[in-house]
């Protein structure tokens, strides 16, 4: 395959037009690719103006659950970047997907339990299905077996499925009253991505996996993990666009989410930015641990930037 | 082994004598074998009351790591149970005494991070560690990286080792620092329990393990888990009191936790209650998965009823 051949690092202007004219479909990781936490990266409004004007399709891919793909639309906009919400997949949305298409659940008759934050409960929302946890406050209370009003009068008979993700509200009540509905053999369990940490200022921080291997800790269960690598989301993805695999590229930061996402999804090619977590010598580094990108790039914008 | 034989069922007052007579020491676990949370079982006090007139050692062992052995006299007492501090381990205890004397830590010079409530500071600040973390009101703040008085100053250099275990005030602020010394490569890792839940008013609640494994899996890292089974609190435990392990005889009501513990610690016996989590089902069941009793009892107190 083309990703495990040894990397070719895109230095100059006919690296770059070789490579754009190879694809019709770029996939971007967001974080680490077009900006860092609240910094926009250089050349990024460029490189995305020029993609558009060459008449490239863009798809966004964000394993970050805590926002809607409608809250998503600000965070471009605030950057002076004008995307759609139909452009933009999250892993809380391909998460509501999963529960609708796969796991079959019904809109307007089964319920979801939450656990996880704003972005996760609109997206189930938007599809129909009533959802509970997530923000209620009521779950910022303190923990009491006795008074918590989501145990004292019994478990939502309704609920047939637990999806859980980052949560920086996480605390003991949401924990205990997740496991008790994860208690439930007939409710399902869906995890909205696996990564264990997340990078911002400077810092590694607790991901949306180390809240879900809590629970299924806890639990004595396993999740089904929907956000990148897994090939679920990039399923929806490819069917909601009757995408051709082998002209889009997926665009990231990180070698075990982002191309491992495009390797095993089998798009025609892979392209790692060094704006993020990884490293020149990861990006060549060969292991069993992660594909190799087809291609890797100092940074995205250095794409418009060698071309004019 | 005696302890996979078929476990004898204690029913009459012979086979309570017989029982009675083969040990002379009894280590207990507490929640579910002389009480259930608030609840004192039947004939508990007279039960340890017969046992200590007719000479018998009697020693108490819980994973629970949230009061410190100071306070759980004052639970016995409650309860008009006499006992003294020493004749009491707890599995934050036993995590002090592991990063005393495996880990050789230095009290009074290396500090340690704690991740758990105020019993597993308290058994640490006894025995000389400057203990960071654990209650800290500071660490019920929203986390805020810019702001955290954990993270603004940088870290502790001094600390060396991260006790975790369950705290009810689990929050992202204390995952996100506690992950933060756990990136440390020269920082250990001490769980004080393995437990993924503990029973409480007819529900089953998340445990240490399931907080500890959260901060595993953001690290990529394992704990050296201290509490029931594992045999460093045995080994303590045995060392303090200098027992003959063959005149022991543990006393629980979990078999994966206390009867593990008793059968892999060489002790002579096991007596399974059930008026905990198990069954006299499972107490019979021959499984992989966990050893079977040397004895089992309906509860306790029958030890006394049958006898007087």
């Amino acid at each position: 395959m083309t990703q495990q051949q040894t990397p070719t690092k895109i230095t100059n202007k006919l690296l770059s037009e070789e490579f754009l004219n190879k694809f019709d479909t770029f996939l971007f990781d967001c974080d680490g690719v077009l900006w860092l936490g609240t910094i926009l990266l250089p050349s990024i409004r460029e490189t995305l103006d020029m993609l558009t004007s060459l008449g490239k399709q863009l798809i966004f891919v964000t394993n970050n659950s805590t926002k809607s793909r409608k809250a998503y639309t600000k965070k471009f906009e605030s950057f002076g970047i004008k995307v759609t919400e139909d452009q933009i997949f999250t892993s809380g949305y391909a998460s509501a997907v999963y529960v609708r298409d796969f796991l079959k659940l019904q809109p307007g008759k089964d319920k979801i339990w939450g656990f996880g934050e704003a972005g996760v409960r609109e997206e189930l929302t938007l599809m129909g299905f009533e959802t509970l946890g997530c923000d209620d406050p009521g779950l910022n209370q303190p923990f009491d077996a006795s008074t918590s009003p989501f145990l004292v009068n019994g478990l939502d008979k309704d609920v047939k499925c637990v999806v859980a993700g980052l949560d920086h509200n996480v605390n003991y009540h949401r924990l205990a009253i997740t496991l008790q509905y994860l208690q439930q053999p007939d409710v399902e369990f869906v995890g909205t991505n696996v990564d264990s940490t997340f990078p911002q200022k400077g810092y590694t921080f607790p991901g949306a996996g180390s809240m879900v291997e809590s629970v299924a800790f806890s639990s004595g269960r396993r999740p089904a993990y929907c956000g990148k690598p897994n090939k679920n989301m990039l399923n929806t993805i490819v069917s909601a666009f009757n995408l051709d695999r082998s002209k889009c590229c997926m665009v990231g930061d990180r070698l075990n989410t982002d191309i491992r996402f495009g390797h095993e999804g089998e798009l025609g090619g892979t392209l790692l930015v060094l704006t993020g977590i990884e490293t020149e010598e990861r990006a060549l580094e060969v292991t069993s641990e992660h594909p190799r990108p087809a291609y890797y790039v100092e940074k995205l914008g250095d794409l418009y930037e060698y071309t004019h």
